[in-house]
């Protein structure tokens, strides 16, 4: 077999066989297929496409490139959970304890953030002692213990994605529907869980720009994973401004913790969050979304969400004290005031542009070597569709070291738009897939 | 300006303006843009297409990233002619001292051959003496003095289509008219001619396997050419058989002095010499084809063109003499008779297996480093539309050398067909395109 059949075959629109696909995966991954014949391969499927069944080889050779957990020994109810990233978005850290106090087993191996997005792991190392560093076993332990673990996928978990992202992150060869999903899907099946519920978030703020699109994503990863023999969910959901009030890595722990704590709190955040968690427990104890979002209910409201929460930040030796105090907690010692431009009423307020603001504050990073701010970020006091008086306070910025605070406040100025009349309201849930 | 836009911006279809093709080019050329980048961008080209003015902007580039051959003190009828490589394909033997004959000036860069495709260079050499290695004083001065001159174009003509087309090759990129196009007319703008004709054969021995895609890539030439303020016809003929007699670097050369000396010869590739010749003495003299056709038949037969051809030797320092006597100058150690298998007809002879049959004889090169066997080569007795019985002789293959001579009979065998009655003729010129 030589890459070079290939390339012609795919440059001519045709469909690859699957010893062709696993040949390219294997071959690319232990460096026998350079990158400039890789990269030419990417481009011809960026323009020529791949089929449903092309895109499931894909995605299972590179799933299979590297290490498969194996979560058998919690039966069927292990479940997953994938955002394609937005800003503010700290969904993770509230579902994963309610479905876990529900019965179900969650090993989650997540992710860093990188440029407008933050990311899980930034979020819970932002908890003193927290370690997100375990081994095998060690995580396997503690989702024995308390039925959920989140920690770092190492280097072995689908090695041939993070080879093949690498490559196309400088080939202009992202956007392309079959590669999105065998980079998030090949890392689902890594993951080892059966059911897996995908957050595809749509809008200025996300990957996904228009709804086609994010509805295109979401059809191809519940396919590809129903093909491959999971039980998925895809929720689309809208990502043109932030969620909830806070972005920056304490804040948005502090966010989730009064959420679970049943403190007041952003009605679209707990909306999203309930949705995400009744699917989850929906696939896994196959039972109704409306039996599941009862569930998903009462155990936020009892308190069970919350105990779960406070066993698995210790389990993985997290200070759970440090919670307590949440404004302790999210202590910083640079705090400036955005104060509104205008009269009038916030109509949007651009998602990436406020990820980007906070990121400027040190909150996220704009290249992988960069260190991570852990109290630096933003609490939007007014947010879309609040009314504003000129002069009052929108949103507080803060760091905890020397920040470019007016780069920051620019940034978010020109993210933000006022009118004079109530915008209004937005989808929050466009659509749920399955 | 980045080359990640470029490549989004290909990926799209968009077209590419003039200061992003000329950065790719410079900037790949100079190293600053990796394979992986380059190859992407090809596989985008090879799949999304160009426009015309992106061809001429690209071909224009690639000719401008070496040296650039000034032929002003020549005046305004220097001509070149490049063929996109046939078997048997002797003709610039041939037409070159044709045209210089009637006053024009041949300054011809060439090539080696590869695979089953002959090459100028490697025929001139098997002349004892003959130099292709000229400087360019050196060549300059041949061509003032006898109106021709043809050596090997040094490393730096052309840099960016070396390096591209070497990056093609590998990554199933070269078949593509804009790429094909560009490559071949950046080195014939940097040859300098103001006039230039393409013989661009088609059939099963071709590049162009279809009389469409040769007029396609015909076209394009013609037309880019002429967007480069060059005077351009392009010649379609056939490829489906070997042109002439003979196959191999000195056979080649004898049957081209035979031709010039007004000897018996194939009369086929007499016709295309002829054509060939009109055209380039009708674009440098601004004269019709049926006068240039007059003049051209003229010198053939009044011993000019062969005496134009005499002088030429001499300049690049080649012993004339040993071309007195041809059978001693083809002489061969190794001769073995391809006998017929049957009676009736030849009624095909695909060219592309007779090239690789010569190759295997030593007379072509299956990779770069190979050396050549300057009388190996392959003598065809009968040729299509000829009569034969079982036993008797078809073709002559020889080599100075040891060579497998009974795989080259396989591969002739192979590449030859029979039938009972007398074939129909095939069409020998196409078409010309201005």
């Amino acid at each position: 077999m030589r890459m070079y059949d290939i390339l012609d075959k795919k440059r001519n629109g045709n469909e690859l066989t699957d010893e062709e696909i696993s040949f390219f995966v294997s071959e690319y991954v232990n460096g026998s297929i350079p990158d400039y014949q890789a990269s030419a391969l990417l481009m011809a499927i960026c323009i020529n496409g791949m089929t449903s069944r092309e895109t499931a080889t894909l995605t299972k050779a590179m799933a299979e490139s590297g290490d498969m957990l194996d979560l058998t020994a919690f039966g069927n109810n292990t479940v997953d959970k994938h955002s394609t990233g937005g800003v503010g978005d700290k969904t993770t850290l509230i579902v994963a304890p309610i479905v876990a106090s529900l019965g179900c087993s969650v090993v989650k191996l997540s992710g860093r953030g990188l440029g407008h997005t933050g990311g899980t792991l930034d979020k819970l190392e932002s908890i003193k002692g927290m370690r997100i560093d375990l081994t095998p076993d060690e995580f396997m332990s503690v989702a024995k213990q308390c039925g959920l673990t989140v920690c770092g996928a190492g280097a072995n978990i689908a090695p041939a994605d993070k080879k093949l992202y690498a490559l196309r992150d400088v080939t202009a060869t992202v956007q392309s529907i079959p590669l999105i999903v065998s980079s998030i899907m090949s890392k689902k099946l890594a993951g080892g869980a059966k059911n897996i519920v995908l957050d595809v978030k749509t809008g200025s703020g996300a990957f996904m720009k228009t709804l086609d699109s994010a509805r295109e994503l979401a059809k191809g990863m519940v396919e590809i994973g129903a093909l491959s023999g999971k039980n998925v969910s895809a929720v689309i959901t809208n990502m043109d401004k932030p969620l909830g009030y806070c972005v920056g890595n304490s804040l948005e722990v502090a966010e989730a913790v009064a959420l679970l704590k049943n403190r007041s709190c952003d009605n679209d955040l707990r909306e999203i969050c309930i949705t995400l968690a009744s699917e989850m427990v929906s696939l896994s104890k196959g039972i109704t979304a409306k039996e599941a979002r009862a569930k998903v209910v009462e155990t936020l409201e009892n308190g069970n969400a919350f105990k779960t929460f406070k066993d698995w930040i210790s389990y993985q030796q997290g200070d759970f004290n440090v919670l307590d105090d949440l404004d302790e907690f999210t202590k910083a010692a640079y705090k400036t005031e955005l104060l509104s431009p205008c009269d009038g009423y916030i109509s949007s307020s651009e998602a990436s542009g406020i990820g980007i603001a906070a990121m400027m504050l040190g909150a996220g990073r704009s290249s992988k070597e960069d260190a991570i701010d852990p109290t630096a970020g933003i609490i939007q006091i007014k947010r879309v569709g609040d009314k504003v008086e000129k002069g009052s306070v929108i949103a507080i910025l803060q760091s905890s070291t020397v920040a470019d605070h007016s780069a920051a406040h620019k940034k978010m100025l020109e993210s933000l738009t006022f009118s004079k009349e109530k915008p209004s309201e937005m989808p929050l849930v466009y659509e749920i897939i399955r």
